[in-house]
């Protein structure tokens, strides 16, 4: 990073299922909590990023910048930043260049998602705009159908057994019991995975995040320091469509991004002691705890065949347990990394989101120094 | 601006109705005659921003940074944003600070709008979410129906007529019969305006800009250097829903996003030779004049009732007669300013562009050194 960045402040809403709430509320409610918590007031922030990927088609509302501007008294400029479900680190990215660049010193990003609103089937629908709608959508293939293809394929090559595969869900779902935030604050046990429903064969409906609502909100400063800075913001690309990718076992561009990003922080995996990563799908956390460097091709799953580990892995619940309300996501592993790190005092933590099948990738690694 | 940020390449498609073309073939014809324009390969281009409003919804296609990531052969990080009509010029602010925080040198930027796929109803229901959708979607407001509120308060307020209104359009379409990548081509009178079917009270159909399809492309640089350069990036914003303004006849946002940029290019407003700005209808190149100012309240008629004026105004054909392509047109200002000051030999040219009623307002000033 050339400039020192720090989170001065965060906030977030329960997710949930709320629908006595609307987007705007949800938003009020994390940037509330966030101001609250930093050094500054509301008129100190410069300028306002929001992250959402659905509120055009499923909320009939789009333009949230400025609607997210108008819950400041000062209305700051404000802008909407997209790329499926890394739409909230991409957000973060976005204000650490615009902090970087000197053009603002204490930017508001915001990530929200109202996704209860509508049936299944449409936000099934909506969700496949992550996809590519010529390519993938186009011959029927849902999220749960391109990620079960990639798990069938995991299992083919290295041998990955269903029973395994279920400990993933029944981590998080542990590790959310303590997560006042979490949507789902229940322990299940494997087997409860491995016998829930089938929805795209070989993965089971305790596979799959849910559908959530909620927002999260933070405060990035240039001008204000705190015990979290950012110690590198790396985005990488890869193709949307399936069809168009050598093998499904590995997303290459989680491996560009963490590579870029250990070398932006000068460190290596081994200096890591939280990772929150992005388990839209159970077998999604098994192939990015080897892209991310923390285990070899096949050996994923040996994470969570073990009661304790080095890093801790979505210690939060991750968006199985937590909930996924799409591009809060991204906001939200931010906010659990910063809170790891001061409970644990470690120096640096992981939060990797993606959108797609891997196809818009964000690490970002945050520094304590208490 | 702290970095000295160029213009090396630009390209568009004719703003039309491309029934046979997808969103992806848009992007590509506007990349190709950007990359084709400029001093570098594709391959030198760091970072791609796409601007898009409606693809979600309309096209079934979110994810475009990834998309058009991917029409380039190494596929570099890419992200999209979206401000509304506002979504183009807020995806160049974007590419400016990305350029000015070191990130990247050479930084393509992407407007596309794929509308005429959809019927008349549902397209005017997915762009009311530019509007507030609690606040003024839901009592059955369309924008024409706001633009029309605006447009009769001016009347009322300043005693402008429905004639004079009509020249408006009338230039617009008379500057566009020369720009081979306008909708409309043709010349129409005053009175066509006057007699066309009535829209929204008292906006007639050529009082307002078009449905269209297209895209328009740009690169911009910090490491090569080009005739043009940008001396300003300011944005700013209002509050979205009209219910919330104390007036209607001037938008704010624009009068602070404008003083911001003189100030930032140190320039006054006699300095600029041409703008473009943003007529969505006839009634708001009246106000942007006066905001912009051009004009004292209630004068911003006044170039149109002139045959030839200093600046010049929407020389291009402005979103009227040029088509608006929602996303596209942020972009394709600047490709238009910067033809016109490269034609002209003048120094200074200016680009307004916004996303609801003024409610997010961006203003690009380009500086031309021969």
């Amino acid at each position: 990073m050339r400039e020192q960045i720090s989170l001065i402040g965060s906030g977030q809403t329960r997710f949930s299922e709320w629908w006595g709430k609307g987007i705007r509320d949800l938003m009020d409610e994390a940037v509330t909590s966030a101001i609250d918590s930093s050094p500054i007031t509301a008129l100190d922030i410069d300028f306002v990023i929001v992250a959402n990927m659905l509120g055009e088609r499923v909320n009939d509302q789009a333009h949230l910048g400025a609607i997210a501007s108008s819950l400041l008294p000062h209305r700051p400029p404000a802008l909407r930043t997209e790329a499926a479900c890394a739409s909230g680190s991409i957000a973060i990215h976005t204000a650490l260049s615009l902090l970087e660049s000197g053009r603002a010193e204490n930017v508001l990003v915001i990530g929200v998602e109202k996704m209860t609103d509508v049936s299944t089937s449409e936000i099934a629908a909506a969700l496949m705009g992550a996809a590519d709608a010529e390519r993938d959508a186009a011959c029927g293939m849902t999220f749960p159908g391109l990620f079960g293809l990639v798990a069938r394929r995991y299992m083919h090559d290295y041998g990955l057994t269903r029973a395994q595969l279920s400990l993933v869900s029944a981590r998080h779902h542990r590790n959310a019991v303590s997560n006042p935030f979490a949507q789902f604050k229940s322990a299940i046990d494997p087997e409860s995975v491995t016998e829930s429903s089938l929805v795209a064969d070989p993965l089971r409906l305790l596979d799959c995040s849910p559908v959530s609502d909620g927002a999260a909100a933070c405060i990035l400063s240039s001008k204000h320091a705190s015990p979290i800075r950012f110690a590198a913001s790396q985005v990488s690309t890869d193709s949307v469509s399936l069809t168009e990718r050598p093998f499904l076992t590995s997303f290459p561009a989680t491996k560009d991004a963490a590579e870029r990003a250990y070398e932006e922080a000068g460190i290596r995996p081994t200096d890591i002691a939280h990772i929150e990563l992005h388990d839209c799908f159970s077998i999604a956390a098994v192939i990015n705890l080897e892209d991310l460097g923390f285990a070899d091709p096949g050996r994923g799953i040996t994470f969570y065949e073990e009661q304790e580990t080095t890093p801790t892995v979505n210690a939060s619940g991750g968006l199985k347990a937590c909930g996924h309300p799409v591009a809060a996501t991204g906001i939200k592993q931010i906010l659990d990394v910063s809170k790891q790190l001061q409970v644990s005092g470690q120096r640096y933590g992981l939060a990797h989101n993606f959108g797609g099948v891997g196809a818009t990738c964000c690490v970002h690694i945050l520094e304590h120094t208490p």
